[in-house]
């Protein structure tokens, strides 16, 4: 399936006071919280199971960020309503590209690829998590 | 032991210009993250064990916060340093007052007392946490 | 008219998963962050016009801050959906109470007073900032 | 000057409990808020004039972020002390990459590479900003 046609998710925020800088705009550390959240979203909405559910069952932890590139296009303030459309632009074999595109009505705000792996305990206990390969019943899911 | 005398730590940190609002003022819940992190030094540098040692040996999980008040009397903003004087200014039965100073040089900033318990798993191990009496070493150590 | 039939507002938030700390729940500083801008919701809910505004016609520069007490209920975690009743629960010569309820369904979760006041630039053009009298029209406006 | 050479400035963090989500690792936004502060204190380390002055005196407001393209090699967690070294990797006519690596010790917790424009008001007082050339003044000491 192209990236085109990948299901996409839309999750909106609110730009709060507290979320501007002193020079009015937002202060950009907060898009990535928005967007982790709006990846977040974006599982749960596909019925993704809860990761604790996950966890018992397969022992999978969650899906970590490893890289993300962002591109900031235009300024967002408090007041403004932004919508972040959520989709998984490509799957690999133990990593997938979420993009986030930030747009305020038209006006594209800032987009962003991250790329995330299915994170597993490793094999011999020892502390740290490794990847593992992208489990087919949950790729369907978000697709 | 009268709180005048009471152990005192101080922690100092930063105000960045991303800590700031629109009104170029430190934004009022970015004064809650310092306080939170100058108990968690104010504790490290009293000897206390780490959390996760106390919980194995113990049950004892942390010092959740039940009741905060605090007085906003001068205003910061980026550039400046604020030292946070923590001290314990009251020892009850299952809680006790955790006292913060903020100043910038010799202007005070702003002042908050916690109320705060020591916390544990519930005993018939239902969701949830239950508080203890304060462990007498535990006391000992931050007076 | 009496605090119990004060006009109020309530704001919704969802707990997101970085909202939360190594404890799994809410970590108490996000509170303040979204008790605030339940209290700009508020004020634009009861019709005040923007700040920007107040500030070129009547030298009013917002509602700063000077004293909090909250108490913690009961925890929140990810997924959760919160609901921040506010309203003013008290009007007084040049301050006023800002009351907020944190509730999930019937559940109380937090409760915070806030004393604001009204400021506006100090008289003789030096830097900080000074309380005014409420003004008889926003406070009407918002009771 | 090649990059290797260029000016290098250090920021430390210590990782506060708050810092950390509840895979009790950092919450990776985090890394953007303290990689900020790091190029913040770049600037005034190479002695830059502070912003308020330069937007007096040229009608230059800042830095804002591009573009930024962020590696995440290893996890960090509460406790930790992290070092950000600084450095502006390039200079473009009108842009410049600021590159972070965060470090805690020898080991690679996360590296950053941003691009950032010196900015000021439009010419026709249209809101918004435009790209002005970088000031050679200003490169000089930053290099």
């Amino acid at each position: 399936m192209s990236a085109a046609a990948a299901r996409s998710v839309v999750h909106s925020v609110r730009v709060e006071f507290g979320d501007c800088d002193p020079a009015r705009i937002v202060w950009f550390p907060n898009y990535f919280r928005w967007i982790d959240a709006a990846g977040h979203h974006f599982f749960v909405s596909c019925g993704m199971p809860p990761w604790h559910e996950l966890e018992k069952a397969r022992g999978i932890l969650g899906t970590p960020i490893v890289d993300t590139h962002a591109r900031f296009v235009a300024t967002a303030s408090y007041g403004d309503r932004l919508d972040i459309a959520v989709q998984v632009a490509e799957w690999r074999r133990s990593s997938f590209v979420m993009r986030h595109r930030v747009t305020r009505g038209e006006t594209l705000i800032m987009e962003c690829d991250e790329v995330r792996i299915f994170a597993a305990h490793r094999e011999d206990h020892a502390p740290g998590i490794r990847a593992v390969p992208i489990p087919e019943d949950l790729r369907a899911l978000c697709s």
